[in-house]
C-alpha cells in the first residue's frame, strides 16, 4: 500500500484551535485502518519552521501521496486548491513574527505549480457523499499556499510525493458557534472525508 | 406536559427540498419521546393556504408553544427571529402564483409583534451545544415572516400559543453540495436541535 | 415651502468619519437652494444624548419632513429602511459607554412603526438616476433604529413630522480606500441624492 | 513616449454592458492627451477570437505597456491581478458557445506568469487618490485570466509588451442600480483612474 502523508496546521493569529490538524489526525487513522502506510503531522505556522518541517517529513517518509490541509476561516465549503504560486505575501505576521512581502518561496522555482491530485474525481466523490466542495484557484499567499508550493516543488525536484496538493477547510460548527456572526462551517467528519477521499483518489491514480 | 406545535415549509421556487420540514418532523418525534404532546405540520408556501392551515392547526391543537421553521438559503447559522412585521412584500410569486406587494397581513393588526420565545436562553443553550446561532432582526417579508406574524397575531387575539416564534435555518450540507458555490450549511441534526431547544425553553418559561 | 430636517450621525467605534453627516449637510444646502426651509443636524452616537437632541430638534423646528441618515459600513447600496422596532440591543457600547441589551426604546410605545416616507417612489427615482438603492427590512437595534423609532414615535404622539424615515448609506470610496478589503462604497454625491430625493418625494406626498 | 495598449471586453452572459470597455476607451483618450502613443481595443468574450485579436494587436502595435481590463461583477473594489495561470476552465459558455474545462491556454507555456506591472506603486497611488483597490491572487479561469496569460506569454516569447497585466473592475453604480441587490459598484471615473495610473506607473518603471 502507498505511503501517504496528511498534514494540518497549528492554530494561528486569534484562533485557539485549528480543525485542519484534527482532520489530518483522524484522516490518517482512517487511512491506516484501510491499509495505507499513513502518517500525519501538524505544521507550524512559521515560514521558516514549516519549510524545515516539510523537508524533513518528505525526506524521512518519501510519501507517494501528500495532502496538506489548512483552515480558511469564513469559507462555506471544502476548497480543493488548484494552483500554488511562488510568492509569500503575509497580511499578518506568522507565529514567529515573520511577515514577508512579495518575496518568492524559491527564487529558482517556477511561478506556479498545479496540484497533482485528481481534483475532478475528488470533487465528484465528495459531492456524491453530500460534502459541499469546489475547486479553488487561489490558496492565498500565506502559509497554506507556501506549504502547497513546497510540496510540489519537492515533487518536481525529487520525484516524490507523486501526488500532492492542498485542501482548505472551513470552521467546524463548534468553533463557529463561539464566534460573532457566526461564520459558515462544516462538521469535522466532512473535513476528514475530504482528506480521506483526496488520498484515496490520489493513490488510485498512481500507476503501479 | 404542554401541547407543542413545530412546523416547517414545503419546497418553493427552484428548491426541490426544504430541510425545515425534515427538522420539524424530527423535532416533534424527539419532543414526543420526551413526553410532550408534540405535533408537527408542513405549511404550504402560499399566502392563502398557509393562513388557512395555520388557523386550523391552532384552533384544533390550541398549543401552548408553537415554533415555526423556515429555510433561509444562504445563511450560515440558525437565526432566531426577533420580530414579525405586518407586511407582505413578495420578491417572487408563492407556490400559487400570488405575489403581494406592500400589503398588510392583517389590516387590523399592529405593525409588528416580538417573538414570545425566550430567545436569549435558547441562544445560550444552542451555543453551549456547539450549534452556530444568532438572534435576527428580520424574518423578511415573504412566507416566513407571514407565518410568524400569524402565530403571534393569533396568540394576541385568542391567548394561545402562549409562546410562539420563528427560526430560520440554513441548507443542510447534502443540499448545499449540489448547488453552485456551494453555499453555507449546517447538519440536519443541528436544525433539529434548534427546534427542540426552542420548544423546551419555551415550555420551561411557561408559568404552570 | 415645507420645513424639513435631515440628520446624520457623528463618527462611532473605530470610524474617524461618518459620511452620513456630510450627506445631511450637503442635502440640506441643496434643499435650501430649492426653496425648502431646510435644517440639518449631526446626532450623537449616544442613546441618552441622541434622544435629547432629537426631542429638542423636533420641538424647535416642528418639521413637516424628517429624514435621518446613518452609516452601515459594509453595505453596497442605499437602504431605505421600512420599519423601526421598539428595541435597543447594542452589540457594542455607544460613544458614552452605554450598551443596552433587549430594552424597549419606549415602554409605552408599540412594537414597531413603519416609515412614513413614500419608499417606492423614492426607490424608483433613485434607480432612475442610477443610484443603487433598495428597501431594507431592518435598521438594526443600535442608534440608527433608535433614531428612526423616536422620529416615528414623536410623529405618532404629536402629529409631526408628518413624513419621517431613515436611510442607511454605505462608505464613500475615499473612506473605503483606506480600509482592508476594501469594502463596498458609493460616491458622496449619491448619498446626498438619496437624502434630497427622499425629502422631495416626502414633501410632494403631503396634502396641503 | 511609450506605446501603450488598454483593452476592455465586450458584454457577455446576461450583461448588456461592460464598463471595462468604457474605461479602456476613456483611459486611452486621457493617456493620449498626456502624450502617450495610446491605443485601445474591445476584446471579444470568445477564447478563439480573443486569442486572435490579442495576437494581431500586439504584433501591429508592439506596445511597451499593455493593461487589460475586465468586469468582475460583485467585487467591491479595483483588483490588481497578480498572477495568470495556464488554464481555461469556463463555468459557462463564451459568446461563441465554447466552454473549455481544465485545458491549458498554451500547452508549451509555464503554469503561470506574474504580472509585470508595478502593482505596489499602482496600489499606493490609487489608495492615495481615494480609489478602493487591492492586489488579487486569482483572475479566475475564464476570459480575463486568458487575456492576461496571453499578454504575458507574448511578452515572454517576443519581448513586448515589456509591462503587462490585468485589472478587474466592479460594476458602475448606474449598472448596479438596475440589478437586484443591488451589488457593489464604483464610479466609471475611478475605473478609468485605475487604468491610467497603471499605465503611467508601468511606463515610469521602464528603463529607457
Amino acid at each position: 500500500m502507498p505511503t501517504v502523508l496528511v498534514t494540518g496546521f497549528e492554530p494561528f493569529g486569534d484562533e485557539r484551535e485549528n480543525p485542519s490538524a484534527w482532520a489530518a489526525e483522524r484522516a490518517a487513522a482512517e487511512l491506516a485502518g484501510a491499509g495505507f502506510d499513513a502518517h500525519w503531522a501538524v505544521l507550524p505556522v512559521s515560514f521558516k519552521r514549516c519549510r524545515e518541517a516539510l523537508a524533513q517529513l518528505l525526506e524521512r517518509l518519501k510519501p507517494d501521496v501528500a495532502v496538506a490541509l489548512g483552515l480558511a476561516g469564513g469559507v462555506t465549503h471544502v476548497r480543493l486548491e488548484r494552483v500554488a504560486i511562488n510568492l509569500m505575501d503575509a497580511g499578518r505576521p506568522d507565529n514567529d513574527g515573520a511577515q514577508p512581502v512579495d518575496e518568492p518561496i524559491d527564487p529558482q522555482g517556477p511561478a506556479a505549480y498545479f496540484s497533482t491530485l485528481p481534483l475532478r474525481r475528488i470533487l465528484e466523490r465528495l459531492r456524491g457523499e453530500g460534502v459541499p466542495a469546489a475547486i479553488s484557484n487561489s490558496a492565498g499567499t500565506f502559509l497554506c499556499n507556501f506549504a502547497m508550493y513546497l510540496l510540489l516543488r519537492h515533487a518536481d525536484l525529487r520525484g516524490y510525493p507523486r501526488r500532492a496538493g492542498f485542501i482548505h477547510v472551513p470552521y467546524t460548527p463548534e468553533i463557529a458557534a463561539r464566534k460573532p456572526g457566526p461564520p459558515p462551517s462544516l462538521p469535522l467528519g466532512m473535513l476528514v472525508r475530504a482528506a480521506v477521499v483526496a488520498v484515496e483518489e490520489a493513490a488510485a491514480s498512481l500507476t503501479p
